[in-house]
């Protein structure tokens, strides 16, 4: 066994929250192309949710997006999930979608349209006191297409005073969490668009208000491990949207595209406390699979950040820190790569064995029938997407 | 008059396709919203562009998109164009909205689904003899998502026997013109990423095959007027797709992120001779109007081709070869930004009233009340869109 | 006349601070090429500086870089910018060039170091109170090249620590203003890589600190106007680092690379107040003319900015406000437009000529011959540049 | 043993290129920091690449720059690197440094300029001569920093007869290669900035004229396997410049800032043949070692190229297929994953142990005294660096 006890226990912590969207339907603005076995509601995407947990022991949680998941028995919908043995996670918001909000939500000019986008957050909270969900995230699509279109500041100011009367409504035990993107759909300014603006707006808030830190929403050569290590360092990381890119807001399996970015990132989770039960940061994927099957796409990801997290606790952080006293670069790249370098799928499905699950999951969800078993059932209805 | 006679010549030769897609609704895999006006057919389409034409003398052309202007009379598409004082253009092709196209069309690693995509094009050359259309475009969606999802060099190859089997059945005055898109729909890999590749493609086809620059379609940084001059050197630039566009393929209005490019570009066309008729050069738009009215969208657009045309041919071009060749960097500088500061719309509006027009478009168009006529009988029937 | 009298007004405000190190040769890593007539010392430096104020009434100021600029008596400095019509500026420090800042300044690991680099803007702020300048800007090469190579964490408490210490020891009227930049000398991380990174350093720093925005050292896609409305909002703009660049840090003349945003920069600075006094916001250039003729390069600079000032006085800010009240897309766009469409060059030529100026300041300073006085008189000595 | 008889017999087949360069200084426009025991001439510099062959097996030849590397004899100097174990290889041409190419050399609008520039590629052909290298290497630092400053088509008509003239010199068994880059030390163009360029002037010189791909010069999101793929498919891929970028062009250590995009483009390498002897590919060092001693740098670069090459040999292409041609995207890409997440460092150790090599070669430079006897003896002289 290449890890430590320490090392098996910080492994321990991991726990990742699934998107119920991630098992319906999603695509481009192209084609979305649909897949046998795709949920028709809410319940049958936490059903898939929970198959991946019963196979990795990784994702206790699942994520609503309201309104995609609004049932009319949230406690029934709660129930559901226990039974599967996962919980309710993040209630996601949802302001663009219906025709009022073309031009914005909580930062339109029109202080009707930003009425009912309020209206909409207060809804959420409601959810979340169903379900028992502590955390409310709001990612905005507002922005602007054409330079002039819009007051950059005036819009600023709209949401910032939006914001204020949602979390006054939060319960002492809630968290409202601020996405930012820096492009899509709004293309020539979003409003929300970097890590800066969403903690100025969380600092003007209060304690209750965390940063979202999705890993595919940044400009290219951005270093997105150094963002990490500073709202940690701020205290104000509320979650990761996990999911990767090549260019844009690819929303492709996590660490698909770039393994090593993901490992630098999960090491400076370790570095900085984020596996703590006390740093109150939510470990989550914002996925789309477009093509591959959804069920097994989501294991996939689960077990990718659980082999980064695990290299990345190989770093031997003493020799680390020696080189790096030593301003021995070769050393101390050195001794991070080697960490990098390391096989650790084998130890992986030993720490699976261990807790009584298959040592390989893919194969596992391959040979259990379930991607059979809801293509046969699930037909008839609407297969749930991004509509619904 | 700030214009030479000379200048107004090459003004005159200003001819711009639009697009039929345009005018249908668009978006983003957010949300594609609608608006009160929308055409439902290819006959309202035609109509809206043929409003574009009349009230700008720009856009004598438009393109259309199959099957989604699949009609079953394409003569009397034509007359209905000839009737509107238009004319039939590009022949775009359509290979991504099948369930067949999900992995791919002419690059597709199944010969049936590549079968079925070469029979797509072969149909459009039909359509482009019913409607005397002399240009096939081919874009591909094709490309995968995932590192080792396909092959390559495979799909390459698989491309250029499709390409070769299509371009094989056109006719003597028909020409096919490959676009060139280096992300989106797919993410890791596009199997036409760039204008190399799409001119080594060409090359292997014969001379009847040319390249089409989408001005979205380039990676952050890319000198994209050097592209131009390049292709034009070559004799192998078929034609433009003009949009513009602040990170990815946004779309937008030409003209409405960086009008110094698009000057920039007007000015290697100019000086390149692409605007001479035997240059083989078609001038189009390829835009959405996710947000703004469509119709005007459109009137805006042409002027804004026209108008950074009008400052690139005043570039006093013997000063500017002089400073040029003295190593001026200043002044060779100065002369080319002379042009760029000088407002020409004056001159335009002149240029317009000479001709009949109105010497504002946009104006004219509100005062037309065409917008309003349009939303008042639009009504009932499915808006055009991308999926039809 | 283009203008009102309050637009006029506006445009009377603005100062643009030159750097000293403008003058001097500059390059690339490949070659630093020299020019005839460089200055040899700070002396001749702020000789040409006055130079352009004299032939422009927009630079005032020069701003200082320590220890490129050190002389011995800095009382006679200030005399002699004074006897040419200029002021001092801004102090830059400097802390990349000596060996001991190899593996960072600020930042390092190594407490010597750092003590060295504090004490170095210690000495720059006796400087500051020598030359009667109120700010001290800090642009940090700090980064590493490789992951691994220091710790992120450590090093941002470091730089923290440091400048507070360097921050205790302003005086009333002092302000420290910290610049970030993404990219470059560091190509792995740099500590202070945007502004949000700035900022929060700022906030734990006073009041006195404030945000330097280089217009060159933001990710591509960045959308810097928004920023620039942010922290005018925030009411934490210190000053701006005025250049171009097409991809990097190019530090090319501003307004060459993209006019338009630098109009849409102009506009938010007059949309949120940073032409009045008390705003606080210093406006400077921050640029290299490594081929082009260095005087008429800051001439032209100067220009640019003014121009595309005077631009944005001239958005009609009630007919915009209007427009995106009613979310009138294309009209906000087209009356945003319309300003940046003016020629307001003669205009700007007669403003000059009432203040007695030249019409055509790159035309007078050819006309001058200076540039013939300083190639003949600085024969001899060692030309400024980088390291001196 | 992880690896078959035909994966190692692959293996064996990789030598990499050293460059002169690295051994000597180099740095950023900021600064160029020295470090003890730099090579003060070409015999120093070819004495530690062939203390990298020494400790590696993988790098037998090493790269000259012209003029960096002149010597009045050369016959000596191949005999020097032949004493040693290694061989000399490209010869890189420079025009870059000189005064007269301010403005570019076999791009210039001044004929002198070019005659001189070509003339330099004449006597690097003299020197390929007398060293027994094959390969002339071109990258031209041409271009222009302003829209305007130059005409870009006249120069790539310069540079096409230019290169003419200088292909007609080599000799049958000596080629010449072409390399781009996008961007620095020109700002705004340059004039080989993309593949396309390269291969298109290529094209019209002959047969042995090939692309040199620097895995440093492509925009933001480009995939660069593509383009091996593509121009090993054409025949024209003639040799790789390896190295890592975050951002820019920044020559950091090849595989230390996205591993598995080295491993992607070495399983092009296998997929395409470029192993292969009658491949024609050189795979080559091009890097910078700023902070880093120079030496194990380098060391650490070669082990980096074979880690990946070996992961990719691991792929099993078999199953690969099989999964391409089901559309089994998670399959496909499960077994292109599990090729790259295997640890393969100590079959490489055994590998070289196998032959004769220390299993670690970076702890046997630290254990030779080599840095120790290279820092005392290379007292006094002036460090190599890009100057000289």
């Amino acid at each position: 066994m290449t890890f430590t006890t320490d090392q098996l226990a910080q492994l321990e912590k991991l726990a990742i929250e699934v998107p119920s969207w991630a098992y319906g339907n999603s695509g481009t603005r192209f084609r979305v192309f649909g897949t046998p076995g795709t949920p028709r509601d809410p319940w049958e995407k936490i059903a898939d949710a929970a198959k991946v947990h019963e196979l990795t022991g990784l994702a206790p949680a699942v994520a609503l997006h309201i309104p995609w998941d609004k049932v009319d028995d949230y406690d029934a919908l709660k129930q559901h999930a226990a039974d599967l043995g996962v919980k309710i996670g993040t209630i996601n918001s949802n302001t663009f979608q219906d025709d009022e909000y073309k031009f914005g939500s909580l930062a339109n000019s029109d202080a009707g349209v930003r009425r009912r986008a309020i209206d909409h957050h207060l809804d959420c909270i409601e959810v979340m006191k169903a379900t028992g969900s502590t955390d409310l995230k709001i990612w905005l699509a507002d922005g602007t297409n054409y330079p002039g279109q819009d007051d950059l500041r005036a819009r600023q100011d709209h949401m910032a005073e939006a914001l204020a009367e949602i979390y006054a409504q939060l319960g002492d035990d809630q968290r409202l969490v601020l996405e930012y993107k820096f492009f899509e759909p709004a293309f020539y300014h979003t409003d929300v668009p970097d890590w800066g603006t969403s903690l100025v707006q969380c600092l003007a808030l209060g304690d209750k208000a965390r940063v979202c830190l999705d890993t595919g929403h940044h400009a290219p050569g951005t270093n997105i491990e150094f963002i990490v290590m500073q709202l940690l360092r701020l205290g104000r990381l509320g979650s990761f949207d996990f999911n990767s890119r090549f260019y844009a807001d690819d929303d492709l399996i996590v660490g698909s595209a770039d393994p090593f970015q993901l490992f630098r990132i999960m090491y400076e989770c370790v570095r900085g406390g984020a596996l703590d039960a006390d740093s109150g940061v939510v470990f989550m994927l914002d996925q789309c699979h477009n093509l591959e099957l959804k069920v097994p796409g989501q294991i996939r990801s689960v077990l990718n950040v659980q082999e980064m997290l695990a290299r990345a606790l190989l770093v031997d952080r003493e020799a680390l820190g020696q080189a790096q006293q030593d301003h021995d670069v070769l050393a101390a790249h050195g001794v991070f790569m080697d960490a990098f370098s390391t096989d650790v799928r084998a130890d992986l499905a030993a720490w699976r064995e261990s807790k009584g699950l298959s040592a390989d999951p893919m194969a596992a969800y391959a040979a259990s029938g379930y991607q059979e078993k809801i293509t046969a059932e699930r037909v008839g209805g609407t297969q749930a997407g991004w509509g619904a």
